[in-house]
């Protein structure tokens, strides 16, 4: 319907720019603005004006803000290089690793406590809640800082692809387990890391491959913006294909981004152009959506409702938590507590865990009820909004700050 | 749902590049090959290619390709100097008129001729399904051939903009004489033409104060894409009005266009950068869904089903009456039959005038049968597709041809 469209496009996009526009003027990132733009926005309706309630649930933008954060992480995605990424593999494997573990362990113990009488099983999923790393947020940071070809960044980005191979693990085991039957998951979990890896694999080396070649004969086509369109396409071909392999469209749509590393794009668009300048307009507009729409979605009254305590010492283990996974950096002269700051926003991974926590049962009774619930929206909340300040602040230390205030070395790409 | 959202873009954007790329190799603007890709792709499902078949209803696809033509008819009113369109007004005014008044008189014969047994009023209500230009098609060919400054571009899209308002009215009175009170019918077209004058003048006015001292604030605001985000919203804000004026909101999005002119881009946008370069990425992905779409809901089995005989005749009478449009134009040095050409197509207008002779009852009867609906739908694609290779025939009669085939003057901005 052409008027919700146009209706919902003003309002998430004059909500972006003012949110974005306002962090800014207090030093601190866009991205927070917009967050919070989103939850002023949601919040209208409990002020009375109902006729923007059908933002946080329209299927149209659902889909803008979905296409916004697979366009950012195939931005994120051409800013790297496949051989950054090698170096610093040991230590994104190892920092995944941590930041799985630790966070259950921790989440698992706070449950334990606040919950007692509750199954261990119960106590397991909360902490299972608090395992994947959501990457959006802090994708979105680095690129706005310059900072995503760090060492820091590439360790983070390297880490969510593995994270979130490593939740769906933990999924596959959690269901497995309250289903009871120990083979089938066992089977399980191995059938959905094997269809990870060879999507991962697969889409790294027969990409690389195939697609100078591909992208040579597409340039032979007549037409408008047809190279354009075909990057466009390998992004969302490949974010399709992580989707069917179980993993989040943003992985494969990063994996896009390494894989077109070796397209000559400079030869194949016309002089003065590339994909990256090509690509800001689309972002500029398809990405801050993604933003507002996740502040969009903090249920005010679904909050209210929870044990706050449950929420605090989650929020407390999910920090923390992640502040382990700087151990796991082997390479030298990197900042550890970057990678840990980095590491901490949880996101759609958490929500799915506590939404299927509310549908699953053991022993007859729901894993999670209404209040556990809106515990783990909470603690998504704040892990989001806590980390661009922090990640912004630990990144530029020692940064000469421009007059007005940002960080030299941000990118000069604005439009 | 991100699986239907990321089917459809691969389809649809690949099936517009395949069909552009081979309709440029046969000379023929890439607006054809998108159309008959669409249909292509419709035409998947009767060969069992049952998948797609939510690519015909889907919202989100919806939604895309009403932002694409949007676009496109907001990157038509930014090439447009309101100037230039005054100079052709009367012209303009009068191609419009005649516009909507041959066809309807001419379809209402065939009518009479082919369904001698209907009552008159349904011979009239064919005749107006033949009344309403859908400038789409036209000013996507005019894009693509670098014509839309030319004296005929002007006219056809100053006649598109009063013949929307007068197919309003057309609207406004056959359904007021199907209820048959002549009072209501007469103060229902009042109303309906001042909302939509209203409209029009008061954005263009409005819109033209207004705008630069609104740019001038809204550059001062920090963050990326800004000043381009907020001439995206000021499209969208006109179109929604001229939605809820009652007009198409591709009239708004031509007068958003014409409204920027005031606008100064060059100074507002960072060195090198202007809004109509910004515009082509995202409308090289937008424009070609719309077109795409348009094929795709060509229903074939439903066009079996019709009466050949009546699609042939309202078809003739569709494209004849325009033809007449050309006895309109007063200024001089102006190729009448190219306007005539550009005038030919028909489409949403047509269709919602179709679909409300099915619903609609006179004399206890529907208006409209499948069979005369299928015709009106035959009518609007026949008449959608032959405008642009007419066209471009027309437009460049006498231009020097290059080595490729392509004509000189066409746009050098491709990507």
């Amino acid at each position: 319907m052409v008027e919700h469209l146009l209706i919902a496009l003003v309002v998430l996009l004059v909500a972006a720019k003012l949110g974005g526009a306002l962090a800014e003027r207090f030093g601190q990132p866009a991205v927070l603005g917009e967050l919070l733009a989103g939850v002023a926005v949601g919040a209208l309706p409990l002020l009375g004006m109902g006729q923007l309630v059908f933002l946080g649930t329209d299927p149209v933008v659902d889909a803008l803000a979905d296409l916004g954060v697979i366009l950012l992480l195939f931005e994120v995605g051409l800013s790297t290089r496949l051989a950054d990424l090698m170096k610093v593999g040991w230590s994104a494997f190892l920092v995944a690793t941590v930041g799985v573990i630790v966070p259950m362990i921790l989440g698992a113990l706070v449950g334990a406590w606040l919950l007692p009488t509750a199954p261990g099983y119960v106590h397991v999923f909360l902490g299972a809640t608090l395992s994947a790393t959501s990457v959006g947020i802090t994708a979105r940071v680095l690129q706005d800082m310059g900072k995503v070809r760090t060492p820091e960044g590439q360790i983070v980005l390297g880490a969510a692809v593995i994270d979130d191979v490593m939740g769906l693990l933990v999924l596959a085991v959690m269901v497995g387990l309250a289903g009871g039957s120990g083979t089938s998951t066992g089977l399980t979990a191995v059938i959905v890391t094997v269809k990870a890896l060879v999507f991962i694999g697969g889409s790294l080396v027969l990409g690389r491959l195939l697609a100078p070649r591909l992208f040579a004969l597409t340039a032979r086509l007549r037409g408008r913006g047809v190279v354009f369109t075909a990057a466009l396409v390998t992004a969302f071909v490949l974010a399709l294909a992580a989707h069917l392999a179980g993993l989040a469209p943003i992985v494969g749509a990063f994996a896009a981004g390494l894989v077109l590393e070796g397209v000559p794009f400079g030869e194949l668009l016309p002089e003065g152009e590339s994909l990256e300048k090509l690509l800001i307009p689309l972002s500029s507009l398809l990405v801050p959506i993604f933003f507002v729409r996740m502040g969009l979605r903090v249920d005010l009254p679904g909050l209210a409702g929870g044990s706050l305590l449950l929420a605090a010492g989650l929020t407390v283990a999910a920090i923390v938590g992640k502040q382990a996974c700087g151990l796991g950096v082997v390479n030298r002269g990197v900042d550890r507590i970057a990678v840990g700051l980095g590491m901490i926003p949880r996101g759609e991974v958490g929500l799915i865990f506590a939404g299927m926590g509310l549908d699953m049962k053991f022993g007859g009774k729901p894993v999670l009820g209404p209040g556990e619930f809106a515990a783990v929206v909470a603690m998504v909340m704040v892990t989001t909004l806590v980390t661009p300040p922090l990640l912004r602040w630990r990144m530029t230390r020692g940064d000469p700050i421009s007059a007005d205030g940002h960080p030299r070395g941000a990118p000069t790409t604005s439009v």
